[in-house]
């Protein structure tokens, strides 16, 4: 197959190098907010493709030895700057086994780079501190992978469906920054005197939540956290909920929206507006992205413009922003 | 295949009805409690099994409306009471979609009963207030459903294994509560006085630390809490570690347990010594347990102790047990 001239260079390379048809299972690893991004991409991946998938921590994926791992098996791994070792040693371990492996990191040449068949190379602002086009984000390296695959391997061929949303993307989150930033302003003072903030979501947003939970809040601002799934919410988080509580509630706009909703209600019913911060996808302008792949976005805007939010919280905190660490970058002996 | 005598009569027929050889995929489903012994189930099925498998909340399953499900596909459902709604749409779905069901539930006369093709009975002592044996709890339920999937499907034979372990394996749990009972003594004050307590696990224990977490600690007692993968605590949320935050670390036997040790010494490097409750599986007496199937055991084995240590816990925090919640079993309407 040959896919759309925008895809990412190393993607086409990588994918056309892979005997997809042969493939029988994916597995997408990583760590900590890497691993964040898997989330959507299996939920693109369960919606789009035949081919059985699994989301694994990187040490978990290793000492659990999966029996399906072997030749015919893909592995996607992750880690930003490819330093991460357990990743690495996932990548080893893969392809020791026989799986073909592709490495999404920002630098090619770093160890994760170096231990997979396929490195791809995307860009984030964390690294560079230049503001970057959502096209080049980890999130759109993975779906056009996952699309690739799905197309490769049978399925519909939504390539140029997909690369066509993802090149509109960034103009996209643009406007979000202005329909979320009195969001900001009402909530930063309040959330950042909370010694715990929920996060909630479903379906694609779920990743986002979770790397909201335990890379910003937990890790940067040192406020306690748990990303709960809009439905879990109600098999036992629930009752942690009372008019002190504070939430973040991710409302996304993929086919999981309905267990948002309920949580939304039962959150107003039992909490106090100004605890409850709701992300609403359907206030966005998500003009030029086909509403095939609305939904599956949407995470990227939400993780995006909550930057914007964190940084009027660690204002208020005085706690340094992206510095105020404890121990990740500090230590090297752990 | 025949299943040995002593297999659950329900499972042997209902593993005996399906042709197995011709299923492609396994979706184990369920919603909160439940669904946490659907991780353990998912460990074990990836270490033994050539079918691939998914674990699902009930209703982001029926949301998310995997490709995979259709005909030639099992879903094994799970509700205690066979009430929990979201898991009944889930069986009536999976059924519309072609697949095949099984529902494990303490009343096959329930809703969940009446809505697969093959409702499984358990034993839960929450539900009669009298002690049951382990043999005849959810975990062993599923795991000889797992285990004679393997079987059935051209894996390695290990139910006879597999029964003779989980006939022994009350007599294991009755020592445990000994072994363990010094922590409980140790521990009970002191984490009572807490907003905050993690749960920390990894393999074939995540499960128990997430319903522990959930069910336990957020729902029965109102405390703040998060199941952090014991990897995953390195990417993010160690950065709460501080000398005041508590956690539970469920230190397991499996192929992951170096995960376990890992956290642990980091925990033991930064935290305090009283606000860090190890159950190290290592200190348990296995006898009668067979060394294939010791870490899948031990977190029933730490679920099962813990109930003793939150009774202790509830007793200082003055709030009846198991009666102590603010809307679920009280509401209806949401």
């Amino acid at each position: 197959m040959s896919l759309p001239d925008r895809y990412h260079p190393a993607v086409s390379a990588a994918l056309s190098s892979i005997d997809v048809t042969a493939l029988r299972h994916v597995f997408f690893v990583a760590c900590g907010g890497s691993l964040s991004i898997m989330h959507p991409a299996k939920f693109m991946f369960d919606q789009h493709a035949s081919l059985p998938s699994d989301v694994f921590n990187a040490a978990e994926f290793v000492a659990r030895q999966p029996k399906r791992l072997g030749p015919d098996t893909l592995v996607i791994l992750c880690s930003m700057t490819g330093t991460t070792r357990e990743t690495t040693a996932a990548a080893k371990f893969a392809r020791e086994k026989g799986a073909v492996t592709i490495g999404l990191t920002v630098d090619p040449d770093s160890p994760l780079g170096a231990a997979v068949d396929h490195p791809v190379k995307f860009e984030a602002p964390y690294t560079t501190g230049v503001p970057i086009d959502a096209k080049d984000s980890n999130y759109s390296i993975i779906y056009q992978i996952v699309m690739g695959l799905v197309a490769a391997s049978g399925g519909e061929d939504l390539t140029g469906v997909l690369i066509e949303s993802l090149s509109g993307l960034q103009a996209v989150i643009d406007r979000a920054q202005e329909t979320y930033a009195p969001l900001w302003d009402r909530y930063a003072e309040h959330f950042a005197k909370q010694d715990v903030i929920y996060t909630m979501a479903s379906g694609a947003s779920y990743g986002a939540a979770y790397s909201f939970a335990i890379c910003v809040l937990m890790e940067m601002q040192w406020i306690n956290s748990q990303a709960i799934h809009s439905n879990e919410f109600f098999h036992g988080p629930f009752e942690v909920l009372d008019e002190t509580r504070c939430f973040v509630l991710m409302k996304g706009i993929d086919s999981t929206r309905a267990l948002d909703e309920r949580a939304e209600a039962f959150l107003h019913r039992f909490g106090r507006a100004e605890n409850i911060l709701v992300l609403d996808a359907a206030e966005l302008d998500l003009a030029g992205i086909d509403p095939r792949f609305q939904g599956n976005v949407v995470p990227l805007i939400f993780f995006d413009t909550l930057w914007r939010f964190i940084y009027k919280v660690a204002d208020h905190r005085q706690q340094v922003m992206l510095d105020g660490r404890r121990y990740m970058k500090k230590l090297t002996d752990y």
